[in-house]
């Protein structure tokens, strides 16, 4: 096995396709170095090499420390130097590099093989001995702190003492025998906290530092952050040892990071800043400040030329946007990086459209190059900048929904509500959210929590509301019961003013002005086209993601409003209308309540009646509550009738899936007292009787209880009523000529003769309307089909497919009952889990495609086999999520549905997961 | 298609073979016509008529009458008699049957075709006018009632008015001229009822007897005895039409009702009874009391002769148990009806061993003559047949789980625990029971309900215990409140002496002794074998079972009682220790809960200081919380070992599957405040702290929540202490020479990672206590393996099996999340869905075999598929039920395990198993 690859000096072994061995700043320093690009020469120790020092027991193995010295003796023939020689020392910088950016990990020890004797020929040979110290100095808090621990912050505070003793500000305006105080500092720092002398052995100073890279990677901020940015699957890092170039060694020399081109808005512009006489954790560490690159090509044309040309030969070879690091050395330019820069959304998409137009990549290179997961962050409304300049910054928290909101400071969901309700905008401010909160949370303009993180309840909810959210702000108190925060000395109280940044996690206090998406303003007709390259490059990238894409994307929608939004963002239907929402508007509840309080008896007793068909005293007692039951609905019937043909009406041709009623009728009833007590008020009937229905109706695991089809076959009375409503309502639009393609979807289905019973009763309910309305049968072109969310259905989607148009997977239900845990309770062991690796991702934000995809494989195949036209989609939230889409995509769905502002994501995942698979 | 098939006078067109054509009742008509039996000639209408009689919408089929007339020719040609002749008339009986015995049905139209011109006929050629008068006055009840509708009470108040009149009792001491006087009340009353006049056409009359019995197939009643007994598949019902034979034409004339042997308890004697002068509904009316048929002998010894050959030559021909009945005409022979005789476990069993040694039978009939599902009725304890006959019969209500009990009433659970805890025996009574009885019910000696069915609450969870139990006796008014029983006049009290007979129904006031089985005696010792023919037999039976059956047969058990009668039942080792049931005993339940006080807390404190190793102060806030959390599992780990050292003497050799903690943690706090001062007081903790913690711990659907593996992740010192315990304990075991099998069992596994991580770790267990004990690595012959519940684990097993030497089959939970509906709420629509038939039966009694029997299957197919040698089995209730036992075999599962009372069963239904497959 080799574990180590030279670079540079014209023996360059690696390729940027070795990403996953030499880590990508080993791959890149090899690419470059092939390309003729000025790189210092070096080597990277793979990333097996790590792996192996991890099953060795963090000792090296078997052969990489003869490599290394190899690799080592090479480099010093490449250079001319030797390490630790005391004429021409060889100093090298020590890089972690792993296959994907870990920016939380260990990052680089500068300046290594120096000590006091090599220092002193660096001295000799620079002619320069402030150099020489500031760089013996650098080292030894680099080593100390990255290598061996020693806390950073104290050798910030004998810096500060030395500057203090001399009265001097900048690092810069210490001499060499201000820098020699500060070594002698440093020396006696190391020795209190790690014992011993600061090592001067280059080589051992090497191999500890090897270790510590080798440590880093798995040390518990490396492992949190692979686990917030879903990284999976490496060995661990590679480590990259080069030859030191020097941009400490005086005015000609510098260092700086630039990007190819604008990360904000993707210009295609040369972007980036750089410093001289410093090394490049000064450019970072913001001690100094920065100049824009723009002004170096006055202070030095030459090396701005070179580095122009380098920009153009990268983004020509790696035909994507760079973020590159360079060097100057007494005049002489040197890189060491270059790596796809990261970059907003907008930068993304206008830079792929640019590069289309530059001919610099294909469509399908840039349908690729779009995160589709943050394609949505397009819509978010924005805080405006110049007026977030003027706000105070408080905190930052976690990035966890974008958007800007601002808007008056509430601490609980009621308040939320009721300030919402008095017109007011709220950022609704929690220790962390929970369910219970749900309503709170529809009616804020933003959501901001001190607790919890990208996956935090608060995190998902409002990703999936597409609310801005800042989550998990740890230094905010957040105190529900005196309804404040604190943040060091500023208090927030009810009604202040606050604004959250879900793009960068910031906190503001104060007003901040909110615009809308750019995008969204084109599409709502509030800018015109032309005004918006944003809009116009937003445009044509779905359009090719169109074109390339098979599986259909419709959208869940239950109201018109919804409905049209999706549409404008290219919904081709609706996947899924929820009919119980319905239920909730306004004074529909009443009706709705007075039915299910009566619901029970008239079964009851027609059961009875049945049994004993002579019986008159039965019929006499049933007449009062089927007559309740029967007003009530034949009150919601019209009010249903017009929710269908607001959404028929906006989707004119294109189909709608409506769900017949699906919670149990527990969720329609007040569970407390206070509740009650209203309830009986507004309908003049005891609360006994109330408690007593609720006390009835209570289940043990509401989940898995009496709802969806199991209602619809107890009291099929709603489900004709729902029926009616959607074929009176196609039927009116028809008539006035909007083409209406209405998709009636039965929930919960297990068995096929669940639904065989339920089909033929809603076959009867239109079939009767029909006539009614004196149309022929074809009048109307609808389906019945059902949701595959119960896994017993499933596996016997052969059977369930002989009643069915359509399936719709309901992979929310699916995965609750196929894994065995409840939304609602799996917070308590869901976390861990993913933390263990057991689940990668949280399997309701990602399909866990092994478990629960292998039962929607199941019954894709059985339910095909059974039934080759049959129409597959799915409704669930993992329609709208793009891991889950490929995998729908390759299992053969037809359609995938998501909420209105994913539908975009949804477009365009869809292109990729064709892309991929052509792979 | 032909309708219509005729039997007897020596042109019989049908068989035995035809049950499902031509009912049970007309088969065996033909099959004793052409065995040359004396059977009156009559021809069968098939159940395929009559299905087409429901499907052309309650009238005849094209073609029926034709054949009906044809057929009716055939018959007055062969009895040399005609429909409706004033001199010579034939008169039928019209009797409905279908392919399984359903008494609920309409049964029996006799002396059909008389009216007032044919009656004179019949008076005319009997000689005896009081027999035409007597048959018409029958005829005309019997058409009333049973065709038409006239209440059956207003029959008898018209005969009885007369009786009156004349003063006298028995229906015989009428003359001519009082039931000519009955004829004339009879006529009235029908055309009150019905209007006009009471039909003299014999045709009309057939045709209407016809469409009745037709009808009556899916009356209310027929439709409920269908589901009660499981009854399914059948088209309708045939009807036999046949010409009269007359039981009362005179002394020399009778009619009687016989089995081929005792049904009661298999003995080879001659059993039944006999009327003279009588027809068959008289013997069963108990107006007047029928003579034992050994009587016969003497009084008419041809005949009686002629009777015994006939039940040899039945007994011969059919190889089982008859119930026959027949007529005698004048001093004439004639069958009317053979089939299988009903009888008792005691008589099935005897029956087939002694056929078996009579040459009868062979070893595999013999073993499919007996109802598996009843085999366990041998072991229930009797009431006393002498004591019985001495008590009050108060009641009878649902014969809901076998068995004879004795003791006082009482009302609630508390009071059952409360006055068992003193010693005496009670019978639990309830309005209707439900799951927080189940303390209540597992003392009490029996359980008595007022409301409920064969599948209600108590009836499910007495049959699961092997308690008796009588259900649904509606004539009691159960006041838990008052602690009452009325029932009519007579009131019963808390502590009253009640018995119950869960064999007959039968419901008792006062004492009766309760005998515990024979076959119980002689396992115990307490008989010896060579007493008990009963005991023999079934050892003989069981044995050849064992021969035959391919499945092993396991016990769950918890205890080393269960574990010994379980073995003394044939159980081949344990399916299924649940170890929770350890916790609750005695003061277990008090370091079990100091332990879950602090768990969380432990657990939240070890993983801060796990991400910030340098902070003291979590350090110090972990020590205290963590020292009870250790003390607590250092105390609970030598009980475990001691109750499994108790279970492993036991078992000896035969294997023990000890399933891991499973339950979620807050089903071991008490969930009301009173419970919770309790258990503060006892621990000396504030109950804020309980009640924080039970608030912790709510789930909103705890069968989907935080239990099984799940907690052995989240908090892994536990089931390390069982893990431990059960080693320690087998260790212990083996130094004593017993033999230990263990298999370690981790439930609710879903992912195989899940099973991975926790094997390894109990792996590291096994080999520490080894290690500890200096005992080599194949001292203990254990296995580690899981359950298969979560249906995501059923379609990932092969994955899954990488990581279990075993799968055991939670068919419970399984079908819970595979149909997505919990046991504790599916009661509120469950039993509509066996009512419209969308499952056959309730799925928590007998697999949904083409569901989660569908995830059985895969989990099969796939755990083997990677793991060849896998060991299969299911701890499920399943394990017990012999439709499931079939499907478990085969499905190619290695075991079942089932409840102690149960092993008998599973090894007999394993067996049939076996010869059912080879058919």
């Amino acid at each position: 096995m080799k574990y180590v690859y030279f670079f540079g000096a014209g023996r360059t072994e690696g390729t940027r396709e070795q990403k996953n061995l030499l880590g990508g700043k080993g791959a890149n320093l090899a690419e470059m170095s092939r390309l003729g690009l000025p790189v210092p020469p070096g080597f990277t120790i793979t990333t097996e090499a790590c792996e192996s020092f991890y099953t060795a027991g963090k000792t090296w193995p078997e052969g990489l420390e003869a490599e290394v010295r190899g690799k080592l003796a090479e480099l010093e023939q490449a250079t001319g130097k030797r390490f630790g020689d005391p004429e021409n020392p060889l100093l090298v910088s020590v890089r972690s590099g792993a296959a994907a950016s870990m920016p939380g990990m260990m990052d680089t020890v500068l300046n290594l093989g120096i000590n006091e004797t090599t220092l002193e020929a660096l001295a000799r040979r620079s002619g320069n001995p402030r150099f020489a110290w500031d760089s013996y100095r650098r080292f030894m808090q680099m080593f100390g702190d990255v290598v061996m621990g020693v806390p950073h912050h104290d050798f910030e505070l004998a810096l500060q003492s030395v500057k203090d003793a001399r009265g001097v500000r900048q690092d810069t305006d210490l001499d060499v025998d201000d820098l020699k105080k500060v070594v002698a500092l440093y020396s006696e720092l190391y020795h209190r906290h790690v014992g011993g002398g600061f090592p001067t052995d280059p080589w051992i100073q090497l191999k500890h530092s090897i270790d510590a890279v080798f440590g880093s990677w798995n040390n518990p901020r490396a492992i949190r952050y692979r686990q917030l940015n879903d990284i999976k699957g490496l060995n661990g890092t590679a480590v990259n040892i080069q030859a030191m170039v020097f941009g400490n060694m005086g005015d000609e020399s510098g260092t700086g990071v630039c990007f190819t081109r604008d990360p904000a808005n993707g210009d295609n512009v040369f972007y980036g800043e750089y410093l001289m006489n410093a090394q490049g954790e000064d450019v970072v560490a913001g001690i100094r400040t920065p100049h824009p690159i723009s002004t170096l090509g006055e202070q030095n044309p030459a090396i701005y030329r070179q580095l122009l040309d380098i920009r153009s030969k990268l983004e020509a070879h790696y035909k994507d946007m760079q973020d590159i690091e360079f060097t100057i050395e007494d005049g002489k330019l040197f890189m060491l990086q270059t790596r796809a820069g990261k970059r907003t959304i907008f930068a993304a998409l206008n830079a792929a459209v640019d590069m289309v137009d530059e001919g610099l990549i294909d469509r399908d290179t840039a349908l690729m190059r779009i995160p589709a997961g943050s394609f949505n962050q397009l819509f978010a409304p924005v805080l405006d900048r110049k007026s977030k300049e003027k706000a105070r910054l408080i905190t930052k928290g976690l990035n966890a929904s974008p958007g800007g909101a601002s808007g008056r400071a509430v601490f609980t969901a009621e308040d939320a509500e009721a300030w919402a309700g008095r017109g007011e905008s709220v950022i609704l401010c929690r220790l962390e959210t929970s369910p219970e909160d749900i309503g709170g949370m529809a009616v804020a303009k933003g959501i901001l929590t001190a607790r919890g993180g990208m996956t935090s309840h608060a995190a998902v909810v409002a990703r999936g509301m597409g609310a801005p959210c800042v989550a998990g702000a740890s230094s905010l108190h957040v105190d529900a019961g005196s309804r404040t925060i604190t943040c060091g000395d500023v208090v927030i109280r009810e009604g202040d003013l606050l604004a959250i940044d879900g793009f960068s996690g910031e906190v503001f206090l104060g007003a901040v002005d909110v615009n809308p998406s750019e995008i969204v303003q084109v599409l709502r007709g509030m800018m015109s086209e032309s005004e918006s390259r944003l809009y116009r490059n937003y445009k044509r990238l779905v359009g090719w993601a169109d074109e390339v894409r098979r599986l259909g994307v419709r959208t869940n929608a239950d109201t018109p409003r919804d409905a049209e939004m999706a549409v404008l963002f290219g919904a081709e239907g609706i996947g899924l209308c929820r009919t119980e929402h319905m239920f909730f508007e306004g004074d529909r509840i009443v009706p709705f309540r007075e039915m299910i309080l009566v619901a029970d008896e008239v079964k009851r007793l027609r059961e009875q009646a049945e049994a004993d068909p002579g019986n008159e005293e039965i019929r006499r007692k049933l007449e009062a509550p089927l007559a309740t039951y029967t007003h009530a609905l034949s009150v919601l019937l019209p009010l249903q009738r017009s929710d269908f043909e607001g959404i028929f009406s906006v989707l004119d041709g294109k189909p709608c899936n409506i769900r017949l009623l699906d919670p149990p009728l527990h969720e329609f009833l007040p569970q407390d007292r206070e509740g009650q007590l209203e309830m009986a008020k507004v309908m003049g009937v005891s609360v006994e009787r109330i408690a007593e229905v609720v006390e009835t109706l209570h289940e043990f695991n509401p989940m898995l209880g009496h709802r969806g089809i199991r209602i619809g076959l107890t009291y099929p009375e709603i489900s004709d009523m729902q029926v009616r409503a959607i074929m009176e309502a196609a039927i009116d639009c028809t008539d006035r000529g909007i083409k209406v393609l209405p998709e009636i979807m039965i929930p919960l289905v297990g068995h096929p003769a669940e639904l065989r019973i339920s089909r033929e009763r809603a076959q009867a309910v239109v079939d009767a309307v029909l006539v009614e309305r004196g149309k022929p049968a074809d009048y109307i072109d609808y389906r019945i089909g059902t949701m595959i969310e119960v896994p017993r259905a499933a596996v016997d989607a052969g059977k369930v497919a002989a009643h069915a148009d359509f399936f719709s997977f309901g992979t929310n239900d699916l995965t609750q009952m196929g894994c065995g845990f409840s939304r609602d309770d799996a917070g308590k062991f869901l976390g861990d889990y993913v933390r263990m690796g057991i689940y990668d991702k949280d399997p309701f934000a990602s399909i866990d495609e092994e478990g629960v995809g292998e039962l929607v494989r199941l019954a894709v195949e059985r339910g095909r086999g059974a039934r080759p036209g049959i129409k597959l989609g799915v409704c669930g939230e993992h329609g709208g999520d793009p891991s889950s889409i490929r995998f729908f995509h390759n299992v053969g769905l037809d359609y995938v549905s998501c909420s209105p502002y994913r539908v975009p994501v949804a477009r365009l995942a869809a292109a990729q997961s064709v892309l991929e698979k052509a792979k």
